[in-house]
């Protein structure tokens, strides 16, 4: 049963989450716990396609390839991968993995899965490409998480010895980094309780329905606006992972690159209310939603969450345009 | 007796720290800590001055004035205040504070800087304008430090409830918060392993001389290039104080306003090669040296080290002019 | 009788306007002739609303008032006003006013207009608020439309000896300067014609439909992408007009500012594939569409015209979407 | 002899040149005249090095080569080169051409000069690589200029059917356009006024010394802020020559270029005073100094020309510094 929350926006009332604070039950059990995303694995119908518009147009590196499977990283990051792509007629998402801090966190966070009630698979160092070993369950929004500590090293493209600042003869959009994933489920409260409450995800701005009911959430690790975001739609889903770019003017770049391929813009260059970040919305061309995303504020554990109410949605989501497409509503994969 | 050591960028050598993780000691005995800088406590010589510069040009809000002093906070910041300004005849630093997640980290971490042996001074909840209890030491760069938890919540300017996304109407540069600070040491390696091993910082970079003794390094707890650095001077001296900026473009902006109030730049807008970050440094009226910052990457506790010769400084320090000017070397108060 | 024009973009064909170099006749003539847009006269059926949107939201200033009129200004013009604000219970056009640079322009263009078979009214001087004598007359795409050259000079916001470079406390938008404006005609091809052949405006881009027959034309005298552009539509209507900004920062904080004050967004931001300029579309609240442009090329006179082909209209217009939103296609006044 | 004018910037007293407008005598005969810079010729001891310089650093396009010259031009520009690099063992400069709109001009423009006391020379078609006849003369600032209408059109690289809004595939800093240089004269306002009353520049800036004497002027032909500056110094020497960027992160990446490639930044990436715009001045690897270079205002013939006096000289060429270093005075080639 849901608690009905009349939310007028002066009185404040019960909200599902306390909004005092963002952080989680978790934290202050003293655990490091979840760092960031660590890769997203998707399955496209055409490797090759893929391989093509991931290197050429996003420009990220292509680190390694099997049979069946491509690894793409960006060029700031130091880990193995951050996009790993599987061939398979459906377009969809095998599963999304992040990384832990210390090595004893997969133990304690197993703990803490399986006393919630979800059964946890461990994978042994040598069974997946550029990871050591790993933990995999279910969520309560039906995906296959994964959390992961010892990854492959491979650098990233400036050295650690008087570098320089910036890279040069960069491909496509070329993003730095992954940044978070947004995921859809059919009962938002119940996803988010247990990314916050098992995970230690810390919850920086929520959107509520008429009757309080969470319809959104939006939930951060690594001091970002957010590392994985939930809202309402079937489980399993995913809406769109995103990159970082550095600034404005690297989104209108990435505009330019996207328009000069022939890439679907879904909506964008624009600007969110939730998170303030600027971002585009496009579709790879096997029809994974992408995002690239700057900007934002950087909230620690003490940052107080947002609330959102769903007269607001509009704006919440796409601040200038003031109101949803459907695509952007429907289209998930 | 200082290790020499000969780096040619090649073949791999002991560095005074250890690069392939940047973590310190002390976040694996499982404990929060130090989020991110609290305040910064200047004196002035004129505290009107103070007051139409830090409201006026640079857009801070004066939250409260005593009899002799004045607290300031950024637009963006929840807490009572990110600046503290006192009279006194000379312009120096009082202290620096530190935000910390946890009540019992102030505990820990007292006891931690006693047993290290400190003397930690407690200062009660009311003693102190704007904040609850904290905790007080000299540390061995000669600086007074302040961990702090309890801080009054003054809130930001955006709401907390369906929020527009940029305010409207700042005045002056108006950074949304502070960001980081620079002290001098006359012994950097010990005065940074103080705070890597006894408070948890972790060094993001490092800066060595010809016998591979640091003569900087650059030092974060909040997942960001630097929250304290420390270069070879004086103990006890402030080289600057920092503010965030959103990109490129408030740079220029911040610029034009310094230009418009006649504030005497010292260098910028220009790029730091340390942390890749755009900058503009400049002198307040008084002699204080600010900052404006934005860019540069994102550093979890698995960031590995990034190292500096000191044949490179020039690059290292201002990437564009390649050399450092006098004033920049020898001014800090 | 249409000519039928077999576009294949490889093969050149005879086009409407010789793309060899964009002048046209008139300057052979060694007239001086139109420096640019001097003002848009619309009406609106709200005078105080009008005044405050102006003022506060666009940031122009308000320069004059008169009973029904009222008259505005951005910072960076000199001249009286450039635009004119007319009560009147329909939201319309009454005409626009381009400026000559010789007082000797206006007989000559007299002339020209009256050869052509248009009647031409004297206005005199002190009939018409801010300016001089000026000369009126219909075009053949239905407009009344003003010559005028000497103006009263107001003065910008930054003064003539020793200026800062950027003035401080605007508020809004504050574009530095109106750019151009877009009208629709029936008969694209005959009324660009005139502003060619008997005004002196140069092609530098135009839009052909499947027969070869231009749907759309712009044309320039300032050296910029386009002072005037006629798109198919009915006579006497009125698109928009566009405000200068001075880069892609600027486009993102108009947009922050038209949605922190609910102003509605028609498209953007995004960038044009004519001109290739970067831009935001938006309706005034009385139904009046502005827009605010930034970048686009330098064309001088031996510019080479630009064509596109009506297949390739929607990447033409907004470059970044790649198709056409209806009420684009179908709002004018 | 010179005027005395005590310049107190309120109360006007006789310039120069008349303030009232910027415009010149020429363009009241109701000539065309010139359009813009079509050239710079230059020589360098070393045209492997400023092949590799202006190839992949600047980004220019090698268009053509010949025994001891190298020709090159930006990716937007239609005309065969806008830098001409010839071979000799010293640094300087061959002469500086303007581009004519009408083919008349050349024969109005040679009378000009000869009336005015100095001979012509005609270079016939053919003689001169990349362009038809032309005309040169001496100035009397002590350069060869060159008069031009004629040019070999290469086209950019956009097509002029449905083209792309922005080029891929750019190397280096890639200006799209060369925009204006510098030259220094003995007597300022003696090489002004042939600039100005033989070929009819309009003056928008003036920098006047404590007698009211011009030491420094800005003209233009093309509507931007200048196309030629004139400043104290030796007659025959150039200061720098100028690429027009299109914004403020376009000067950015160009100082990151510069940077990565180690070439030597003389000041910025700073804001003028005069011109309002933004800029980097650096050294090729022969020792021309370049300039990038974006914003100011639009200045059409009716622009009021802007005076500075001697004690604002730091703020009116450098903003941010307020001051100028001693190698942008004496350094010119």
């Amino acid at each position: 049963m849901r608690d009905t929350v009349p939310l007028d926006g002066t009185s404040p009332v019960p909200l599902p989450h306390d909004p005092s604070s963002h952080g989680s039950q978790r934290k202050k059990q003293g655990l490091m716990g979840i760092l960031r995303l660590s890769h997203v694995d998707i399955t496209v119908p055409d490797l090759d396609l893929a391989a093509a518009y991931y290197s050429e147009v996003m420009g990220m590196n292509e680190v390694e390839r099997t049979g069946d499977r491509l690894f793409f990283k960006c060029w700031d990051e130091e880990d193995h991968h951050s996009l790993a792509v599987r061939y398979d007629p459906r377009v969809g998402i095998d599963r999304f993995s992040f990384k832990v801090e210390e090595e004893d966190d997969l133990a304690e966070l197993e703990q803490a899965v399986e006393t919630f009630g979800f059964r946890v698979q461990r994978v042994s160092k040598g069974d997946e490409i550029g990871q050591g070993e790993s933990i995999r369950f279910e969520t309560p929004s039906g995906h296959e998480m994964e959390l992961v500590h010892e990854v492959e090293k491979v650098g990233g493209l400036l050295p650690k010895h008087n570098p320089g600042a910036v890279p040069q003869g960069l491909k496509g959009i070329a993003p730095p980094r992954m940044d978070h994933l947004l995921v859809t489920a059919e009962e938002v409260p119940e996803a988010s309780k247990f990314y916050m409450d098992v995970l230690g995800f810390r919850l920086t701005e929520q959107l509520l329905d008429g009757d309080g009911h969470q319809i959104g959430t939006w939930m951060e690790r690594s001091h970002s606006p957010h590392d994985l975001a939930v809202v309402s739609g079937p489980n399993g889903g995913l809406h769109h992972f995103a990159y970082w770019l550095d600034d404005w003017d690297h989104v209108r770049k990435a505009a330019d690159i996207l328009a000069y391929n022939a890439i679907q813009i879904d909506v964008g260059p624009t600007r969110h209310g939730i998170t303030r970040g600027n971002t585009i919305y496009f579709f790879d061309p096997m029809g994974t939603r992408n995002e690239v995303f700057t900007g934002g504020y950087r909230p620690d554990p003490d940052f107080p969450t947002i609330t959102w109410t769903e007269d607001n949605i509009g704006k919440a989501i796409f601040y200038y345009e003031g109101d949803l497409n459907d695509r952007f509503m429907r289209m998930h994969t």
